[in-house]
């Protein structure tokens, strides 16, 4: 029997961790993932074969664990957050869709048995962190144009602003693409006011978290790395701060409703 | 010391529910919830006192909450999916600014510590099932008119189309609301093709679960529940099936670009 799990590893505090996924890695003798996510599970890791290719080789990733799942090696496919939004579940589905398509010469991808176990991803644990930022509609945008072009982003960024959506941003820079996210900020303020509440969330949940927040008008990519979630709110998010027994509060809530324009 | 949980109980099977909040529920005396999400955890609800509102008593289930925590019991507000997400999380951050604005004569909430656990999302227990449904920018949707002027609800299911992202639909229908699922459906139509992916979801990841996959044309409101999750795809997204030695598999994927258009 042919088995690939897909899994979700969250947001890095084990304790988000779906006991699912923790018994679906206890299950595989093959872990295909970055050395980085491996290192958040130590024990649970351990005594398996793991095979870590380097950032940037996503699809070698992918086909490298349906060949080990059919090859008859229970595999774990595994990365941070949800594995189904902006992550690998879709390459397997996609080199699947190619083996359909004749592009590929693996007939026995099919029969691998494939289950995705989903995760808390990077916008829910930040919204979590600073109260409930997600509260009504919201979007999610990556500002990566390796794969999709920047006009389509940048309509998408139109979009998100109009609709009055919450935007949750995914890979806002990297190394070598630094002005995609002051563009986005410019855009959506052409839409949503100066002082909309912005989340800066760097390595949440995990021992050096960070949590800043900013304005719309104060977002400036140079204090955003590949590490930080920037999730804008909408016209209606409200930040609001006061001082209790346990010290300075601060949070950032989207209303559920536009009852009070009414 | 003054404790409120707000605590995301998952999409049902409790093998996806975070070990945080297993922990968090255990330490509390008092849990509010809907009966039915407890009915979920019995093992976990056992021994706790139990605050059951009403299904349309939100407001005054958040106020309880507050109130029994200020009161120096360990609370747990509880709701399926993300707590965050069209949920129960907004409403504490609302009444908090409601004290902070004058409007409530409750001091005491300031002083309560209050800590929100992220969960795993319908739309997210959809996707994985079906495959990697959310593998590019996607948003959701309430189509609920209760509390936002379906204007409101018109404006963004037009950007969603525009922006073409996938689309999660939240209170898709209720027992009194029957006209909007088809008039979003005709909306996204103007934008994406009637062959576009749709996934119905019902009671995911429980033991009565159904799942369909459909197309948008033939997406009707008949066949939607206040149970169900729809989610519709991209101008990308694809429905493969194929037959292995598993049987019959489908699945449904949206792809991490844009590639094939360029």
């Amino acid at each position: 029997m042919s088995a690939l799990f897909v899994v979700s590893t969250g947001p890095g505090d084990t304790a988000l961790l779906a006991p699912r996924a923790r018994e679906v890695i206890a299950a595989s003798s093959d872990l295909v993932a970055y050395g980085l996510y491996l290192d958040l599970l130590p024990d649970l890791c351990a005594d398996k074969q793991h095979h870590d290719l380097p950032l940037g080789q996503e699809i070698e990733r992918a086909r490298l664990a349906l060949n080990l799942a059919a090859a008859g090696k229970t595999t774990a496919l595994m990365s941070s957050g949800d594995i189904g939004i902006y992550a690998m579940a879709t390459l397997v589905f996609e080199l699947l869709d190619r083996q359909l398509q004749g592009l590929e010469d693996h007939p026995e991808w099919l029969d691998v048995n494939i289950e995705v176990v989903p995760g808390i991803s990077a916008m829910q644990a930040g919204a979590s962190r600073v109260g409930a930022m997600l509260g009504h509609d919201f979007c999610t945008i990556s500002l990566s144009d390796l794969l999709t072009p920047w006009q389509t982003i940048e309509k998408r960024l139109h979009s998100a602003g109009q609709g009055d959506f919450v935007v949750s941003f995914y890979n806002p820079v990297s190394k070598k693409r630094d002005w995609q996210l002051n563009t986005a900020r410019d855009i959506l303020l052409q839409y949503r006011p100066a002082a909309t509440p912005v989340l800066l969330g760097r390595q949440l949940t995990r021992d050096d978290e960070t949590i800043r927040m900013l304005t719309l008008a104060e977002l400036d990519a140079k204090d955003v790395d590949m590490f930080t979630l920037v999730s804008v709110g909408n016209s209606e998010s409200r930040h609001i701060s006061y001082s209790g027994v346990h010290g300075e509060q601060q949070w950032i809530y989207t209303p559920r409703g536009y009852r009070k324009k009414l």
